[in-house]
């Protein structure tokens, strides 16, 4: 194995206005807490056992594995949503799947996209569903802004 | 050293489709034996003396490196393909290169174009080359599809 | 934790050209010292008391994380820039932060906009600035370029 197995997983999520676009993602990772880590990208499964806990601050610097969805606009008044979803299939011993959704519109029907899709995703897998969790966030731009949610894989040894 | 360097490698690819674009993405990890990891996408060097092994079932939830090419469509009818090549130099002290490649069109025109990519990399390193792998997939949309090809890197200890 | 943080990190630039974008691409991480390596794309802080270095090789084939920006064009003729810029707080206990920049123009306007952006990083998190480093690289395509600055993340040890 290259990586140790992330243990433990929380979801998190935050919007933020910036000069520039990358500053508006920037301030949108900070007010979801993970703005002063390293992210890494990944595609989108909870390890089978990962422990659920609430959202917590990081090693400042730490490279840390993340599934997100982010949207960015520069059109004052619009409104924009990001969110995370996991289903956790009812045997433990199965992998969950994270979804990640992003567009224009509120946050309930962008949240609920995510759900249904991390739904499909274990009907895929032929596993009976155990539970899902799942958050968003909604932004109305002022002058340039962005929505973000994510999952943050992560082992506190 | 940030992360252990992978000694193994192998190619695979998959096809599917979904209710949503990330589900047929998901759909096409699947297939490729892949969908229960989380990805961390990786430009595109296999290591000196890394072992090329038969694709095979990798621990759920880990963190795997990946190159890979994907492209989706939701026009149903069309015709799409993945592909990756690994060029070998001669010299077996020396780095390979991946090249990836998705787009509309026959899997053979996207493999060979991946072909060449890596073909010309090792030319740019100045570097004979000993040998190319590469494998393709394609897929005709049904409804909403993605065709996806990688190299997988990984270290069985 | 999952990784390991990175404790030194140096600013790199390159640019290419390749029979395709691609191909560009990679000549361009050749000529910053880096096209032999697995880059991990991460979003984009140098951890507190992370040593500034100069270039240097990296071991062929190891995962290195990068924060980057890049920009290909396949327009003959066209100027076009990437840069990067870390902006340092003075209380070396912070992070520092990463902003990337690439578009067409000249590397001193991409330059000052980047650095632009790390300044309002730091501002953002009520840090006051103790310095802010940076690099730019410009490319004018012949038939198909990339111009890449990066900051390259990294553990000697």
């Amino acid at each position: 194995m290259i990586f140790k197995t992330p243990t433990t997983h929380f979801l998190t999520c935050g919007s933020g206005e910036g000069g520039t676009r990358p500053n508006s993602f920037d301030g949108a990772l900070l007010q979801a807490q993970i703005g002063n880590t390293n992210l890494v990208r990944t595609s989108s499964i909870v390890p089978p056992k990962s422990r659920f806990v609430e959202p917590h601050p990081l090693p400042q610097g730490a490279l840390v594995p993340v599934a997100y969805a982010a949207i960015s606009s520069e059109m004052p008044g619009e409104l924009m949503s990001a969110g995370v979803a996991v289903a956790y299939p009812a045997d433990p011993s199965q992998a969950g799947v994270i979804m990640e959704y992003a567009s224009r519109g509120h946050k309930e029907d962008i949240e609920a996209i995510a759900r249904r899709m991390a739904e499909e995703a274990l009907k895929m897998r032929g596993q009976p569903i155990g539970q899902i969790r799942s958050i968003a966030v909604q932004h109305r731009v002022e002058n340039i802004g962005t929505a973000l949610a994510a999952v943050v894989l992560w082992d506190p040894a």
